[in-house]
């Protein structure tokens, strides 16, 4: 390792995070891709290895790629990078792999030049990476990655992003189910309108929710992780979701919903003990129905991506 | 003044809050009605006085006297109380006139009985007086009345009120035009559907506004003070709105909106001289093209009601 050349931890993330469809994030701790961004002198921007997953090298069709692109235009550096993506997330995971990339490669970019653009600027170049990956520019997932714990998109137009304080005792589980669910299908079946009676209960529980996590009052929070206009519709496509959510309620979790559009499933409970026999719980369910799942319990990362030297 | 009675003001409230439709209000310190609530030898409940306002007596036609009831009726007090009612609030003024009276009358009990009730539990006795002015038992004014600050209505089903943090230096600005606009009438007119993309929008401001009030994050809570679903359809029915707003904002209004279902209209503001000003300039707008009006400038009341000996 020298100084041209940074290795970094991009995490996953949960979008939405049950009340908050399409603005609310949180970064996870111990599930995430490993980088390594590298100067050279050539210029331009190549991705010279990618491992755990079948992605495309040529830098316009991989979100690295693009959001890469995004950052070096913006950026008067002349000479070029290179990328190594070692993926660990699973693509369609609903737990913001495509973010991971992008995040990572514009974060470290971004720290290879000394820090030139903040983390609201790096975003937007991310947020080029998820254009790519799924045909809408959303920063719900990069937000989080970047700026760490929780964060709340409060507007796209202009794009405003919030960090969110994060109670020190949060811990998430995620579930993955072996199924495949994709993004563009889970946005096909939403309804483009709502009746404004659940939109009221929807952004009472944001409410509740943002307010919970600045008190650090976890009943509050557990009581506001609901959410009654995206999770009724999508939980379709998630088979055993009920009996996940009873069981992971029943276990002791605070709340349990959809991690972006799915299909995993995650949880927040307080303390690592209740989390870890929350995800036991929820993963021991869907091995009684024989459906394979990764199941993970982990801190919310406060640090966002970081070096990983 | 004697143990036996109490003499309290009773603020008036802005309910809704811009984007906080149905959840959010706060209390305001300088706009309030006075009521004397007295213990009396004789069982059951008596409105002896009423002025400043055209209202019933008869305790179950009047907000103050049913909350009275609902209160007394959990309550295992055999004697009986005298109410006065001093009204400084104008009825249909859209600041909560009929809330301060329900939320008096039970504060003022429950005081002289030595606070045998919560404050959430008196929020459901004075609820039954919204109950009473409007068909609706909403809790929009009377929570703000009874816990002070800000208040956020998580739920009605169950009813959960969160108190929010109040930053120091937020001053608001009220203009009550002289005309009529039924709350009745005012929620007859909303749709029963909103589009998802409104509701995300919706969503987003609330979070960010509650987080504004939190970090006390001024320019945020402005940002935040948007509302996409209610105001553009409300103020219809209020003479020059989009012009007292502008003005509001052009003198330096973190936001502007209506207050409740209207017609008064308030602004929210960093710091008392800035308030003040923005005050002058709604109300001579009001004054230039003739429409009568009331103006106030006031500070968040973190206190709620309170003692008035």
């Amino acid at each position: 390792m020298n100084k041209n050349e940074i290795k970094i931890f991009c995490p996953a993330t949960i979008a939405n995070i049950s009340c908050g469809f399409d603005v609310l994030g949180l970064a996870l701790s111990s599930i995430g891709d490993e980088m390594i961004i590298r100067k050279v002198k050539k210029p331009g921007l190549r991705i010279t290895r990618i491992t755990g997953q079948e992605l495309p090298r040529e830098v316009t069709k991989n979100v690295a790629g693009v959001a890469g692109l995004a950052f070096m235009k913006a950026s008067n550096y002349k000479e070029g990078f290179e990328i190594e993506i070692h993926k660990k997330i699973k693509a369609g995971s609903g737990i913001g792999s495509s973010a991971a990339s992008a995040a990572g490669a514009v974060w470290g970019m971004n720290a290879l030049l000394g820090n030139p653009f903040s983390e609201f600027e790096l975003v937007q170049f991310a947020m080029k990476g998820e254009q790519l990956a799924s045909g809408v520019a959303h920063a719900d997932n990069v937000a989080p990655a970047i700026y760490g714990g929780f964060t709340l998109v409060r507007s796209y137009d202009p794009l405003d992003i919030v960090k969110i304080n994060t109670p020190k005792e949060l811990y998430a589980s995620v579930i993955h189910p072996q199924i495949e669910v994709k993004t563009a299908d889970s946005r096909k079946i939403l309804k483009t309108s709502i009746s404004l009676a659940d939109g009221i209960k929807q952004w009472g529980n944001l409410g509740g929710l943002v307010a919970g996590l600045f008190m650090e009052d976890y009943d509050l929070i557990g009581r506001s992780l609901v959410d009654h206009i995206v999770e009724p519709i999508r939980s379709i496509l998630i088979p055993g979701f009920d009996e996940v959510k009873k069981e992971a309620l029943k276990t002791g979790a605070l709340g349990c919903g959809i991690s972006g559009s799915g299909p995993s499933i995650f949880a927040l409970s307080k303390g690592r003990v209740v989390a870890q026999n929350v995800t036991d719980a929820m993963s021991k369910l869907y091995e009684n129905i024989d459906l394979e799942n990764d199941a993970y319990v982990t801190e919310i990362n406060k640090e966002a991506i970081r070096n990983n030297a």
